[in-house]
């Protein structure tokens, strides 16, 4: 069982920092992360601000340890960390997931 | 049980006033969007446009509910509004989602 | 059942060469893709590279076809294509890929 673990951030720079800090503790193999634009209820207001969305390519099974270093090191108390399940994928592909995140 | 419902748009004008509707009357606690491209049958011929992608979160139980008001605001005939599960959320967030969308 | 087929390639010529192979076998009724940000485990080293995200809209059986045809044309030995499944999904859009994916 393999998850893309979706995280939004405020920018590429707490982004990067939570890409290296997961893929040098073998917690991903790989992220993807690109600009997005977010509208959002905080404080009784509808807010509209710019954002870092990234996809965590990981073991199924390594969630809830992702789960926790990113609440440790996101700037937010609230973020957004949910994982979505791979139905399948090519045999290469998860096998080199794999041979990255040992578990 | 969350989800993330994937819509896309012409332009982010179109997106935004989705966006804010689906805010506005708490069918959704956030929303993301961001420029893409498609390529896509339509008419008999490969179409290339650019367009908006947006991930709407919410409580999966506001799925009809959100396809609906979608479908309502929408400039196209046949927009995309499909549903991907969040298989597993930190629960922070997902509180929040509920807090948002009270159903 | 249907599916969002997420796939990374280098860049968009080899994105849209393979979108377009895709839609001409009608394996796909729609592609979207986006530039994105991605940082990896590769021969013992994170590399931190650009590249092109895609979601391939298809029924969900068209995954293994798909699967061979993007190994086949696709720049990467190990490529990631990766199936997300579509939970609920508004009816005329699913017909509409049914029309165009005749399986």
């Amino acid at each position: 069982m393999y998850y893309f673990i979706y995280i939004t951030f405020p920018d590429e720079d707490s982004a990067r920092k939570v890409a290296r800090h997961l893929l040098e503790n073998r917690l991903a193999a790989c992220v993807n992360f690109w600009r997005i634009n977010s509208m959002y209820w905080w404080e009784g207001e509808i807010q509209d601000d710019s954002e870092v969305a990234m996809i965590v390519k990981t073991r199924a099974e390594m969630y809830s340890k992702v789960r926790e270093e990113v609440k440790r090191l996101h700037p937010y108390t609230t973020p957004c960390i949910c994982a979505i399940n791979v139905e399948e994928g090519n045999a290469e592909f998860l096998r080199w997931i794999d041979s990255i995140v040992e578990g």
